[in-house]
């Protein structure tokens, strides 16, 4: 265990840092107790239905949140796995435990590579440590990545809000795809950071939510999100952002990124290449904001260095939603066989910068900005 | 009323031409009883949950049956108005009866040029006939109407044959979007028509059912046509599409059309455009199925020279499917406003080529088609 005034010291930490609202409470998507056995989540699978905490206090309930969703985006993936092993260690240091947690963790979801990199940077400082500072040492360390997460987070929202301040309209629209917003991060988020921000500086912005099915991350957490920090936003589905290009609706696109190639091809939610495609056809600025840890230094080129992750074909076939009666309900929508790939690649070519923590990059040198 | 004679006659050639199946036997979309008082219609709304017809027997009728999308697809909808001239002319045969089911028609739906065309087409042949002949003779051509459009599917699907036979695969895997069955017409559909040639004719083909945000054509009524002629596809969400060009997982795109300019631009279902993009850049032929009753000599151009479609964002924020009891249950998926533009234009630079009933046309030629 840490001793109680490096305890209170973490959490002080916490509270400098302005976190996110709900229903004007400031939140972050994860937090660890006060006595070190378990990480508090907000569950993502109820949202926008039902706003709920979930405690984690096992290996295997922090891979069933990563699996099941209840945590979802690349940096959260990544700090929750880091949270996981400090979780195992907790219970039991051994050599065995660690491997353990780590190839568990890696395997419960496959694209995001923040996850390894969380997973690999931990173990690989606590395995040559006495087992006995072991547990601390994760904790401390998935604190630290936490909060660096924070800051990369505030970074980016401050160099994307250049991206937008530049754009010189009465009102600025903004597209995005899927949730990068704080929901899929500690708090503030990669592409919804520089909304963020730039609502904050008073600009006058409007964003427009793709669904992004099947999992409606768009319209269950973009949109939810947005709301709850007043900012304006509607409701698209993914089929519309074509039409509101072809009508000069859009002036730019911010998402996020699971993975990034060396060379600056961007794995993101299934979707998003369409979308880059009718940005360069409508010279929209496409941009893809994500933290430098989201970069994989085996992945190259445009191919699929890399399965692509495919998803149980009910995500397509049943959603969820309130009955009359205001049940939480899922209803069954489709009957044929259904293909869920979850992610694809926007070739380089097609993105306008890369917003990370160290500032504004062409996709093809974000090389350079792990140097 | 028509003789007895020309009633028999009429329900002989339907029952000479071979309907499309569901659970083995034979159903056209729409067809009158044979006191002439009314149609029926397979009421499109309750599937693919519930196979159910409709009796039409008013004009309010015909106009909620068309505003609701009972009936839904361009060459349907025409069908489905000229039907609705004649159900009001039997009812009431003067001028102002015909100039009043012209204009609430015409009002019931904006985007599918066929529905003026078919009722200017019917109104134009009556207006100067005696009163006493007009409903038979609007019966006759409601008829003509909805057998030409079978005729035209046909070609349709002779010529689009021609163009999936000449893919060399040994299995041809073609997407479409929303739904242009025979569900979107009277019988064999636009752009599915070609398929259901190509299955007859021994073809080895894959069908990739887009799902078709917000109203789920493609998942409701796409995979539930196919499935009951036992033609293999799959649902994949609107998201998807790009990915499986990327992967070479698409080897031609086929769509139907609600409106196309005379320069063969063209308006269909609200994400279509997406796709042609992809299609475009990873060389996949784009075809367009549709009868000339689609070409509106006054659109010209690619820009919107008349308004798209604008409908409920309930269409977006509910949905309706099967809950664990087997009721069929609207469920609300979203809280924020939405915005829910029905359609799209695909500039015809984007656009392989348009099959009509006069055969395979460029799409800068199809004023050619016309003459």
């Amino acid at each position: 265990m840490l001793s109680t005034d490096i305890v209170d010291t973490l959490f002080t930490i916490f509270e400098e840092i302005r976190f996110m609202l709900v229903e004007g409470k400031h939140y972050r998507t994860i937090w660890p107790n006060k006595a070190l056995t378990g990480v508090t989540i907000i569950d993502q699978t109820h949202l926008p239905f039902e706003f709920k905490l979930r405690e984690l206090r096992s290996l295997d309930d922090v891979v069933e949140a990563i699996k099941f969703m209840r945590v979802r985006g690349a940096p959260l993936i990544g700090v929750t796995a880091a949270y996981g092993i400090a979780i195992a260690l907790t219970k039991n240091s051994t050599n065995q435990s660690l491997m353990d947690a780590k190839n568990k963790l890696i395997k419960s979801r496959p694209t995001a590579v923040n996850l390894s990199w969380a997973v690999n940077l931990v173990s690989n400082q606590l395995k040559n440590e006495p087992r006995n500072i072991r547990a601390s040492m994760a904790w401390m360390l998935a604190n630290k990545i936490a909060n660096e997460d924070i800051e990369t987070n505030q970074s980016i929202g401050e160099s994307g809000f250049k991206l937008i301040h530049k754009i010189k309209k009465s009102r600025i629209n903004i597209l995005t795809h899927c949730n990068a917003g704080w929901l899929a991060t500690v708090d503030y988020g990669t592409a919804l950071s520089p909304i963020y921000k730039a609502f904050k500086e008073g600009l006058d912005i409007h964003v427009w939510v793709d669904e992004t099915r099947p999992r409606n991350q768009g319209m269950n957490l973009t949109a939810w999100e947005l709301g709850q920090e007043n900012i304006p936003h509607t409701i698209i589905t993914d089929n519309a952002g074509g039409l509101l290009m072809q009508r000069g609706e859009v002036d730019l696109i911010i998402v996020g990124a699971d993975r990034i190639s060396i060379d600056g091809n961007v794995c993101n939610k299934i979707g998003t290449y369409l979308k880059a495609l009718a940005a360069k056809t409508h010279k929209i600025p496409f941009y893809v904001a994500a933290p430098l840890s989201t970069v994989d230094l085996n992945f190259q080129g445009e191919n699929n260095l890399f399965d692509i992750e495919c998803r149980d074909e009910d995500e397509i076939l049943k959603v969820k939603g309130m009955d009359a009666s205001n049940n939480l309900t899922e209803v069954k929508i489709g009957y044929s066989s259904a293909y869920n790939p979850a992610f694809d690649i926007t070739p380089s070519k097609y993105v306008t910068k890369i917003i990370c923590e160290k500032g504004i990059f062409n996709p093809s040198d974000i090389e350079k900005a792990l140097k």
